[in-house]
C-alpha cells in the first residue's frame, strides 16, 4: 500500500517527504519500506536526516543503493559521513569506482574534484565523428548522461569538446576537432564550487572538464549540479547577512536551532550594549528632554535600514562580480549621494513631525542633522565594509552586518544625542 | 586595437566590461567599436544599458545581432522595448521567426511562453533510431543546441523524449519510445518562470518541453536559462528583503537609485513612529528613570535580530518548498521554543550586566523578563507573518520585514517600559 503511493514519485519528491514527517513517522516508514530506498532517494535527503537514515538502512540495502549512483552522488553521500560509516559505503564499492570516490575525497571540500563525476567519454582528439559514433555503439559502460565527448591529447589534456547534436548532424569522415564548441573551458579540481557554479552561469555551460594538477582530465561536472551549488550558495548567502548558521536545516532539533542562532545574538548584544553606552554618555541630556529618548530610536532604525540596504546591493554585486575595484569609486560615491538626499528628504519629515508633535521647533532641526548625518555614514558603511572584508578574503555576507549596524547604531545615537546636547540646552 | 583586446573575449566578459565602465566611456566605445556588438553582447548586456545601446547602434548591425539569435534570447532582448524599437527590431526579423516571437510575446511576462525557445528537435513517436538519426543528418535547420529529440503524437502532443547520448548508442532498429527518460516532464507557457526554475533544480531537468493551452509543442526551455532564472529569483528575494526596489542594478543613475530606495524608508519611517508612540506612553516612567532610555534599545534590537533569523529562515524554507502545511505547525514550535530558550538566556545575561551597571537588581528581572516576551513574539511574528503572506499569495520576502519588525519593537518597547512602570516605581 505504502509502496503503491511511492512508487511512482521522483526520488526528489519521496526525499521531500520523507523530510517532511516527524521523526518517530520517518522511523516508522524505514522500518515498513527501507529497503525501496534507493540511492536517488539518499543522495536527494537533507544531510541533517541522511545519516541515521544510512545507519539504520540493512547493509545490503545500503551496498545495492550505493552501486546504482553516479561517482560524484557517492561522494556527496559519503564525505560528511563518520569515518566508520564511511568505510562501510566504500567496501560495497567495485574496486575501480572505490578508487575513484577515494582520490576525490582527497580533494578540499567544497572543491571541483568534490562535485566532478568519473562518469565521462573522452576521444582521442584525432579521431573522426565516424569513430567516435561507432565507439558509443560498441561501447557497454557508457554514463547515464552525457552532452559532450570531450577530445584529449595521448597525454589524457582535454583539447576541446563535442555536442552531442553537432556529432549527431556531421559527416562520418569529418574530424572531431573541426566539431569543437567554442564554449570550452576547463576546472581545476581544487578551484572552489562556488567558482564553478559562477563559470556555468556566466558561460552557459552545460558540462565542464575537470583536470587535475597536471591538466590531466579527472572528471566533468555537469550543469544540474552547478545549478544545485549555486542555490546552496544563495542560501549561504541569505542565511549568513540574516545571521543564520548556513548550515542549519528545517529537519535539526531545537538544540541544534538554539545553537544556531544564539552565536549571531551574542554579537548583537554586544554591538547593542556598545550604543547603549553611547547613549548613557547623555543621560543627563535625556533627563532634561524626555522626548529624546521617545526620537532616538527612530533616527537609528532609519540608519540601520538604509546602511543594510546599500550592503545587500553591495554583498549581491560582489558575488555576481559586478562590483570590482574598476567600479567601486563610482558605485560608492553614487550610494553617498543616495544616502545624502534620502537623509535630506526624510531628515525633512521627520523635522515637520518632531516640531509638531512636540511643539519644540529646534527639536526638527536636530533630527533632521542627525538623519543626514546618520543615513550617510550608513551608505559610507554599507559600501565600503563588505568592499573591505572581501579584500580581506572574508565572506562579505557573514561579516558586514554587525559592522554596518554597529555604525548606524553609534554615529545615530550621538549624531542626535550629540546634537541635542549642544543646540537644544 | 580594441578589436584586438575584445575579439577573443566571450560575449558575456564583453558584456561585463561594457556595464563596468562610466557612461561616458561607454558612448564612446560604442562610437568606434559598435560595429562589432554582435546578438549575443546584447543579450548578456544588463537591461538598464541596452536600451540606450540599441537606440545607438546603426540599423544594419542591429538587424545582423537579431538575426542570429535564438528566439528565446530575441524575446528577451524586445520585451522590456518600447514599442517604437520594439517593431523596428522585428520587423528586421525574418516572417517565421516574427511571428514566433510574436506569439511568445503574447504571453505574460516572467511567463515559460517567454522563457522557451522555438528551436527544437521533434520527431514522430514511432520512429525508430535510424529514421531519427537520419533526419538529424539531413536537416539543415538544426537548433545551435540541442540534448534531446522530442517525441510527439501526430496532433502535436509530446509524448517524451530521448537523451542524444541515447540515441547515439543505441541500435537502428530500435524503437524512439523505447529510450524515452523517466525524468520527461512538459511545462505549460503560463507556468511562471519561477515555477519553472524550481523543476528544473528539483528534477535535474536539463530541458523540458513547453506546450500550449491545447497540450500542444510550442517550444522548449533549456537549463541555461532555468539557472538564470533561479538566480535572478534569488538576487530578487534578497533585494526585497532588504527593502531593494528587485530590479535596480549597478548602473542604474543616482535618481533611480534613490527612489529605488525611498519607498522601503518611508514605510520604515512610519513603523518607526508608530514604536515611538510606545514609547512616548511612558514618557513619565523614563523621566524618573533615565536608565530605562539607555537599555531599551537593546531589547527591541535583540528581537529585530531574532525575529530576522526566523523570517529569513522561513522565506527560503517557504521558496524552496521545505516549509508546507504539513510542517508548518511543528516549525512554527520549534521556532518558538528556540525564541524562548534564547530569550530566558540572553535575558539573563543582561540581567546581570544590567543589574551590575545601574546598581538595581530589579532593573535585572524587568529586562530579563522583557526580554523573553520579545524574543518568542519574535519567533511567532517571524514564523507566522511569511506563512500568512503565503497563502494571501503576497510574497513573503517583499512585505515580511516591516511587519515583524514593527511587531519586535512595539513588543519590545512595551514589554520592558511597562514591566518597569509596574515593577519598578
Ligand atoms: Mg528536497
Ligand atoms: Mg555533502
Ligand atoms: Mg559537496
Ligand atoms: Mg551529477
Ligand atoms: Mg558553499
Ligand atoms: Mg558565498
Ligand atoms: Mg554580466
Ligand atoms: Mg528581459
Ligand atoms: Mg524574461
Ligand atoms: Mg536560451
Ligand atoms: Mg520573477
Ligand atoms: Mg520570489
Ligand atoms: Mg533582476
Amino acid at each position: 500500500q505504502l509502496s503503491e503511493l511511492l512508487e511512482p514519485l521522483h526520488a526528489a519528491d519521496v526525499a521531500d517527504l520523507i523530510e517532511q514527517i516527524s521523526p518517530p513517522e520517518r522511523m516508522a516508514l524505514v522500518e515498513l519500506w527501507g529497503e525501496e530506498i534507493n540511492g536517488e532517494i539518499l543522495s536527494e535527503l537533507d544531510e541533517s536526516i541522511r545519516e541515521p537514515l544510512i545507519e539504520a538502512l540493512p547493509a545490503e540495502v545500503l551496498a545495492e543503493a550505493i552501486r546504482e549512483l553516479d561517482s560524484d552522488d557517492v561522494v556527496d553521500l559519503v564525505e560528511d559521513l563518520e569515518h566508520e560509516q564511511q568505510s562501510r559505503i566504500l567496501e560495497a564499492l567495485e574496486a575501480t569506482d572505490r578508487i575513484g570516490v577515494e582520490s576525490a575525497l582527497s580533494y578540499p571540500e567544497y572543491s571541483a574534484g568534490r562535485l566532478m563525476q568519473r562518469e565521462l567519454v573522452a576521444l582521442p582528439e584525432d579521431w573522426s565523428v565516424g569513430q567516435a559514433i561507432d565507439y558509443v555503439r560498441n561501447n557497454e559502460e557508457l554514463p547515464d548522461q552525457f552532452y559532450h565527448v570531450i577530445l584529449v591529447s595521448p597525454a589524457m589534456k582535454p583539447a576541446g569538446y563535442v555536442a552531442l547534436g553537432r556529432l549527431l548532424s556531421s559527416r562520418r569522415d569529418t574530424a572531431l576537432s573541426d566539431l569543437m564548441e567554442p564554449s570550452f573551458r576547463t576546472v581545476t579540481v581544487t578551484d572552489e564550487e562556488s567558482e564553478v557554479a559562477y563559470l556555468f552561469n556566466h558561460y552557459h555551460l552545460i558540462s565542464a572538464p575537470v583536470v587535475d594538477e597536471n591538466g590531466r582530465l579527472a572528471g566533468v561536472i555537469t550543469i544540474d549540479d552547478a545549478m544545485g551549488v549555486l542555490d546552496e550558495e544563495h542560501e549561504e548567502d541569505m542565511l549568513r547577512m540574516a545571521g543564520v548558521d548556513e548550515d542549519s536545516s528545517l529537519t535539526d532539533t531545537v538544540f541544534q536551532t538554539t545553537k544556531g542562532r544564539a552565536l549571531w545574538l551574542m554579537v548583537n548584544l554586544l554591538t547593542a550594549i556598545l550604543a547603549s553606552m553611547v547613549i548613557n554618555l547623555y543621560a543627563e541630556t535625556i533627563d532634561q528632554m524626555v522626548a529624546l529618548a521617545v526620537l532616538m530610536p527612530i533616527v537609528a532604525s532609519m540608519g540601520g535600514n538604509a546602511g543594510t540596504q546599500t550592503m545587500t546591493v553591495a554583498v549581491r554585486a560582489i558575488a555576481t562580480r559586478e562590483l570590482t575595484p574598476r567600479n567601486a569609486i563610482r558605485v560608492s560615491w553614487r550610494e553617498i549621494t543616495v544616502g545624502a538626499i534620502n537623509g535630506f528628504g526624510f531628515g525633512l519629515i521627520m523635522a515637520i513631525i518632531a516640531a509638531l508633535w512636540f511643539g519644540v521647533p529646534m527639536l526638527g532641526a536636530v533630527i533632521a542633522l542627525a538623519m543626514l548625518f546618520t543615513l550617510v555614514a550608513a551608505a559610507l558603511g554599507g559600501i565600503v565594509i563588505p568592499i573591505a572584508l572581501e579584500r580581506l578574503n572574508i565572506d562579505p555576507a557573514l561579516a558586514s552586518g554587525p559592522f554596518v549596524t554597529t555604525i548606524t547604531d553609534v554615529v545615530g545615537f550621538f549624531a542626535f544625542l550629540g546634537l541635542a546636547s549642544v543646540l537644544l540646552l
